[in-house]
């Protein structure tokens, strides 16, 4: 990359400080308002937008074409596609109704008369956000920026940059009549444009990549900027001794089939020796019968009958490696291991895990309180599907990913992942407050709660 | 490093998992009760380890007698200090006293009938803390790594390893008679043990370094670990136009001469051009009456009298340089600026501060507010010292630093930094749950709110 576009990317990301800074005193409502601006913008440039859209997808149907791109691939990439634009639209204005996250008081406290401390929830500053290439996403990303009061700078996939640079002047065009600074939320085309980006860390605070593992530690590797990776689901049922059949075979195949190529799709199927020639035979029929192939240990491969109806093709029960046990399938496929006991399956979770999602299928309240415990995820749940695990079904109204690291955020992010907090302190003395007052044979700090949900000045 | 200390690296961090993971299963009295044991312990082995510090002090004692060492950090070694060891021992009882910040709900939802969703507190994993050689801090970060259920593994000034390895032992004994795995705190010695841990994101989940800038840096630049940095403070007074004379002497002073080594020291006091030749004189007499040394800029230099008493010295009063607003002195200097608007104030503090305290002098409670908001730091203060940010001072009863990050934890970090969450799911539903039961047509999600602060199973 040539110096001077390393000096624009620096531009971009200077601007987006100094959006931020800007914006912080502003009431929340001009952000509020300025989505429905935004809304609005998107509709009246949804010509100029569709036809980018288009010309991205006829580039991308050559991909496609050229066996370069997948199908769905290509099916991700379509605007046009009936619903897409008005669920698009209908999101913003959904996240413009959700509560605030900022201005919160989470802790409050009288230190001395008249000397009182509040913990206020605030904006992160500036993200950089890199996911794939679904255009509705830079409309998702950016509403919910907006709404938590942070600058954003987009990096789509590239096969939607058309797409892209129209949505993010459409957004542009809103905040610029909401009075933001347009520069709130930009978008950029290239990799080498994160990469440089990823040494700014006095301008940008937080990088956000979805997409693979090897993205997120490619990224991780690369910057000082705190990472928040949304990367591969590698998710677990355990079916334990005591599972109920019905439950065992609703669980493990929503699990699978729900949308198999999702992160919080189960990969890896623990079934407890006794269910083996029980309820294990029942499971593995109802995942055959989806068209799910069973990659098993020698035991839970051994215990399923050699009829048709259980293997309607060669292949669809074949033999796991060890190697099995650490692949995200994102397919209809499912590895199978027997374990001898609930400490033997939490053990093999906390092993091979993503610390994404986990279930185990048990009618005891105690080995399904241990397992909640025991195991270190994100998400760890009691006779339910792991597909549970999403912001929209969690009840955040829409989630900014799926968070798979173990700091600010875990499991689904909501808009209250994308705020921190900082401590406003205010004394009312005569005489202001200074330290040098309290300590041996001088005063001493009360520490009185307030109790208060929003800072009173 | 040879290949036989990176594997037995990976041995020590490993154990830290592993002993994480075990300590999940027990209940969280079991950690409280380690505290007092531990505390027991320390005082068993009081002898050998004041032996082992005597020996740190002989060697650091050479070190400073022939310029290498300061003479504030031979007194930081010393743990035969009157006081110190007692007051060491009681932190690790007071933290044993402090509520569990684990197991808390933060949130709860009943998304369908019978299916409930509880966000809980939880230790974050295993803690790779690295700080100066302060002997005593080795206790305080273990024990505030047991009392939030986190395993640790500890890096202390190379200064002051024979006391650490004491302490570790003592440490790890008491563990022991609590049936925790003794490896839940470790210590290791070297930088090249730091390195090779750095690298080893499968077993540690966060890096804690105290010290300076650089440090954080270094470290930040060489893992993809996540780093809660606790680095330099470069915090502002700012003087506003309004601003009482009394209350702008107390604090300036105060925020200056309190503790000047300590990095909630103020660095830069920016001064309203309207008080120059009014509150600037007098608070330029007290400062200078303190002993501090005033790098100002012409027009506040220009504003101090030219007589003994205000230039007791001949370097009393000296011209800044551009340079001057990004130092943190750390000693009775401090750099003045002139600004000619609130405006400017903060804009002058975004770009030069660490972002860790601020404060407004004003007597307005509207200027103070927005001042409050529109500076970007994990403190922001009126009419108070910026020597109040601390995490005792604030009541979270003791710190493990204070963090100029911008994720996680901000500011001073008590046992809430040291705590992430995960959402744990139970179906009480006759079949379980599976979300291919919900959607158009078919069931909707109620997320009633359950009211609740502990998981009921």
């Amino acid at each position: 990359m040539s110096s001077t576009s390393q000096s624009s990317v620096e531009a971009i990301a200077r601007a987006a400080k100094t959006a931020f800074e800007a914006s912080q005193l502003l009431s929340s409502s001009v952000r509020e308002t300025a989505l429905r601006i935004i809304a609005d913008q998107l509709e009246k440039n949804k010509d100029a937008i569709l036809q980018a859209n288009r010309e991205d997808m006829k580039d991308a149907q050559q991909e496609v074409d050229a066996g370069h791109m997948s199908k769905p691939m290509l099916n991700r990439l379509d605007l046009g596609k009936a619903g897409k634009w008005e669920q698009m639209v209908l999101g913003v204005t959904d996240v413009a109704s959700l509560p605030d996250p900022t201005g919160i008081v989470s802790y409050a406290s009288e230190l001395d008369d008249g000397l009182e401390l509040y913990r206020v929830s605030c904006p992160i500053g500036v993200l950089l956000v890199i996911f794939e290439a679904r255009p509705e996403v830079v409309v998702n990303i950016a509403a919910l920026a907006i709404r938590s009061g942070n600058a954003a700078i987009l990096k789509g996939g590239k096969e939607s940059n058309r797409t892209t640079v129209e949505l993010a002047k459409a957004i542009s065009e809103g905040l610029n009549q909401a009075s933001l600074p347009p520069t709130y939320i930009q978008a950029i085309q290239t990799r080498a444009e994160v990469s440089a980006l990823l040494a700014l860390d006095q301008f940008i605070d937080l990088v956000i990549p979805r997409g693979s593992n090897a993205l997120v530690k490619n990224i991780q590797n690369n910057t000082r900027i705190p990472v928040m990776g949304h990367a591969d689901g590698l998710c677990h049922v355990y079916l334990h001794k005591d599972a109920d059949r019905d439950k065992a075979i609703r669980v493990a195949v929503d699990s699978k089939i729900d949308y198999p190529s999702a992160c919080n799709a189960v990969e890896t199927l623990l079934v407890h020796r006794e269910l083996l020639h029980s309820v294990w035979v029942e499971v593995a029929r109802a995942l055959l019968r989806e068209g799910v192939q069973l990659i098993c240990d020698s035991d839970a491969l051994s215990a399923i009958p050699s009829d048709s109806v259980t293997r309607p093709k060669p292949d669809s029960v074949v033999n796991s490696t060890e190697q099995s046990y650490h692949m995200e399938h994102l397919d209809l496929k499912l590895s199978v291991k027997t374990v001898d006991s609930l400490d033997a399956a939490i053990q093999h979770i906390n092993t091979h895990s993503s610390h994404h999602t986990d279930t185990i299928v048990t009618e005891s309240g105690e080995e399904g309180s241990k397992f909640c415990r025991g195991v270190d995820s994100a998400g760890t749940f009691i006779n339910a599907s792991t597909r549970f695990a999403d912001g929209f079904r969690y009840g955040f109204g829409t989630e900014v990913g799926i968070s798979t690291g173990r700091i600010h955020a875990r499991g689904p992010v909501g808009l209250e992942g994308l705020v921190i907090y900082k401590y406003m302190m205010l004394s009312k003395a005569n005489k202001g407050h200074v330290v040098g007052e309290f300590g041996d044979g001088k005063k001493s700090y009360k520490h009185t709660p307030i109790k208060i949900s929003t800072v009173p000045f």
